[in-house]
């Protein structure tokens, strides 16, 4: 692409299924902004699911929309005022700009900011174009020798989604873990588990090839499945099912992360979490779940809610920049700028393999 | 009753609805142990559930049982090795006897105690008897002019509830709190709120009486909860009804603490948490309920069981003797150890405004 | 004084020992921003500390500089977006303006802000004026008959520090409590201290009628300290001193909390904390103090620093329109806006039994 | 040596410097104990105190005792009611029994029981014996194919302070450490922090060899402390020494756990943690300290005790099966059982770049 410096080619869904590649106005920074050469994109569930259904829950495409939040870059511009970085410095970006003022942002909750504005997240537009224009404060300069390079810097912010996890989970060295669900969500949040110390890192999902991927990154343990039968009861089947683990030798776990949002897989994932452990819901699913409310009861078990992150990017970062955790296989598939379309394909199919695909930059 | 120093007179569950005081050895301590003469003993809704059903979801009543748990007495005999208490002290008992080894005896959770004894839960006979023995270390010795004398020391278990479940939510100063159920565990956990120095204490019930007395209580707000239309849909029910009270001025809370077990009070309960905010079950009532599980996980609610306590009849005494709490309004009835029968009739027929009826000693 | 309204008449400390009423332009807010009319600001130990001695520790007066940061007013004028304020408002105002974006703010202990903005510490012009102008997000709206009324909002700012001061020490219901020193902030945090549950709110200092004050305000028990005879040895001063404490029957305590910044005071507050418990340095006097490291170690005491506050002033005026807190007994004096010389004088010289001097608005 | 089944030879300290192999009865079990053929037993720095000096601190040796409480061995009898041991089974030994009863038992931090009695502390005897008798939930089983076998199995008693050292912290995965000291103690504390997910785990010491050690151990940067010069003033040196590492790139620490006990060490630790970081005293050493408590106060640093440990040795023994830390390179020296003397001037004397010095079974 001949493009000029002042064009900033963007991906927008113009309406279901309707992703175009368009050209806007390079955006230029206000005081305390910096634009960013965006360099790599990750894809996530939720932009999948804009293009194909055009809505998440609540938030419905209404105009025209720029997908993408997963992104790393080079410093391009710099506004007035910038004082931390420069033209050149490879950085990834926290996407969500909150309103910092508000009790939940003063309180370091920011992700509960009730202002956030989070690209491609409706309206606000994202990161898959060539220039993007944010707060300073939003990006995380990427160490010299950033073990898997600017395009690993896409995947800090899903790896964000695993940290903020744990710690809502408050997960502590020699704790278990069982993670449910092998995507790039639970894959990364069994990473940073067994960075963390946790002396059991079990992932369960009802496929065996993603179980096969989890046991050769994180997992040290991995648990198939059984797909409810149509017409049984789950709460029954789940009982059944994490009764039979319990039989096999697994063992309840101080702390579940479910990140499927699978109806069996939460309330199995309530039945294998150990009196007095907690259970984190990552995924999002099932909207209304019949829960063993008694049993929560009874038990002292712990269920937390998850939501994006907060304070999580800087330590994604630092924790692989020191070889803690290993994003390089996740990336599967790496697609040129111009092939987003075929990026989005291969997610929304879940072709041969793929974890997590990457788009590059302009 | 002419009661030799020796027989230990005792009300025993011989099978449902049959009640019967039974003339039974007095026990003498072993050591580390004493024997209490009891003088006054709550009556729990767990009691007349084993009364009238003969069980409590798996708990049940296979052999002769006493009941009560509530209790507080005078010293009568100590064991070898006794060290801190002596024939004549007033004490309160702490009912459950834990195994002290198990991890999580071993780390502060002993109510979660696989092999926990707690009397009136079956096999474990009750204190609803003339001498109960016990160990030395489950007794808190009353302190001089305790304020509600030693009936109100029957009051110290529920109020250790209140507490447990106050601990659950992490509860401080400043917060604001709504509790749902008014019978004595929501009251004196509206108590300990109150003198934890929350700046609001909204109770919800479905009894306007109650809600009269809550008001003069401990609860600075009241609300008065809409039944449930038959055939109407429960979560769409509880969403409108929290949504009123948010156009009515009320406020989402930072903690809520649901002591009534009710499906409509738990959902209800879950919508009227702040986002960030925690949610105690403390009620037992529905086994499984359907909850807006989405909707806990982005607004990050944290929800958490409460089993018993631990760790909290020592504080209940303190915060009562240092005129924190008063739990003498909340002994609407008071019988003879002989009349135990219509106490506890009182309670199952919820007579005569009754908030906690309280039997003497033999 | 006739001053027009874009007259705003400063007190400012010119050099040591003089501080002088200057007539200043009016400022007008930008975006976000409320200038409020100032009616009422208390006097803070440090605003006597810079204009008798022209520092606190690093803290040096360079150039001329407005005392006063303990403040309440009246919204004057508003700027553009400003959201949740109008002209009339009357309003507590948080004086120190953080950064809001580095580490410290995100993670919601913007205290710890390195580019904090703190009004009248040096060089930032405090509120002692007719007007001043900060953010929006700095002004906590009043209640409605908030009952110590528009000048108990000056003591908001110090009810904040023995606010934070609980919070550092992770203060919970049914704890116990010694404060050293009863000056207002010793005071402040016995009322915080006894609001939030605590059973006993012991409160020391070597002036007995403050103690006196301290008795019928907020401590459940008082003890009069032993002033170190010259050349003895501190340490073995507050050892002795602790001992004889424990030997009189009073009790190490769960939480002890130091608000007057005296050598003898800290090492003896080490001593009265119980094993396991929490100490915290909230007054600021001696730099360097040699403390008793084995036996913090082995009885396993935590130790923990306090620095103003983080998200305190809006639960200081919830607790305080709740009637948790009882601010009118701590205003001992006020002046009009011209007396401010006779107000700090006062505080300077700890004349008739002082407690807080208000100064009121112009 | 042919000793009888009956006989239990142990390792007695007669007097100081006075340690004798002696023929006592063999113990054997009651009900709920069990007789342990120890296999291994660690030298800690107290038994070696005990030896030379005959006292640490308050605790003197007044009668003889058996020394050693870092044990292994393999189970050679059980008591009646034994539940989770049999014969053969080989387990580490947790060494301290608590009461199991006081409010700090009851809560959890057990190592705080006023009436715990610790095996080589005064006057209870140690493990350094052929067989030991104790409570069977004293005992923790090793799992089949412990990494580093049952001699390992000695050094799980100083992991389980390092696990204690770090749960003191707080500490959490992404965070940066800093170690003081690098004895056993240090380096298996910084084996923890490597394990629970540290980004940087930076060790201390003033010997060079000791730093190489920990380099090609856990540590992921070693310093070199500067001893203070005589007549030098240590807080000046401290404040020197922490300020040209901050000039030569190091930086501040999130936690820091001092593990030597020596004053600069301390001094220079608590400079080195960042605002608003967590300091640990691990190490004993000088009892008096003059510490910077305002620098403490206005950074919000906290500082903690830290003694023994509670709940550790479990998790220790996981983490160590679950490959998260290598005990082996620790072990530098073996003895057999007759040859304690010989093992206890190795560690006197600190000779042959000694770490961990194990004594054999008899």
């Amino acid at each position: 692409m001949n493009a000029s410096q002042e064009d900033n080619y963007s991906w927008v869904l113009k309406s279901i299924n309707n992703f175009q590649l368009e050209k806007r106005p390079r955006p230029h920074p206000k005081p305390n902004e910096v634009v960013i050469a965006i360099k790599a994109t990750g894809i996530c569930g939720s932009d999948v699911h804009y293009w194909v259904d055009g809505r998440i829950g609540d938030f419905v495409v209404e105009k025209e929309l720029v997908l993408g939040h997963e992104s790393a870059g080079i410093i391009d511009e710099i506004g007035e005022n910038v004082k931390n970085l420069k033209v050149g410095d490879a950085v990834v970006i926290e996407p969500g700009a909150p309103c910092y003022v508000c009790s939940y942002c003063r309180k370091g909750n920011y992700n509960l900011c009730p202002d956030m504005k989070f690209p491609a997240t409706p309206p606000i537009d994202g990161t898959l174009c060539k220039y993007y224009c944010c707060s300073e404060d939003l990006c995380i300069k990427l160490p010299e020798n950033f073990p898997p390079g600017i395009e690993g810097g896409a995947l800090i912010e899903p790896l964000s989604v695993g940290i903020h996890a744990c710690n809502q989970a408050g997960l502590r060295a020699g704790q278990s873990v069982i993670i449910f669900g092998a995507g790039p969500v639970g894959l990364l949040t069994a990473a940073v588990a067994k960075a963390s110390g946790a002396i059991k890192v079990t992932v369960v999902d009802i496929n065996q090839s993603r179980l096969d991927f989890a046991k050769g990154y994180a997992a040290t343990d991995v648990i198939l499945a059984e797909k409810v039968t149509a017409g049984d009861n789950v709460i029954d089947h789940c009982k059944r099912f994490a009764k039979s683990l319990l039989e096999a030798g697994k063992e309840r776990s101080d702390v579940v992360l479910e990140c499927s949002g699978a109806e069996s897989s939460i309330i199995t994932g309530i039945y294998m979490t150990r009196p007095g452990g907690t259970y984190v819901q990552v995924g999002m699913g099932s909207d209304v779940v019949a829960l063993p409310i008694t049993h929560i009861g009874i038990q002292e078990i712990t269920i937390r809610g998850c939501f994006r992150y907060s304070n999580a990017h800087r330590q994604a970062v630092q924790m692989v920049a020191a070889g803690l955790i290993d994003l390089k296989p996740l990336v599967t598939h790496k697609y040129e700028f111009q092939e987003a379309i075929q990026a989005f394909q291969t997610v929304r199919d879940q072709k041969d393999g793929v974890i997590k695909a990457l788009i590059l930059g302009d």
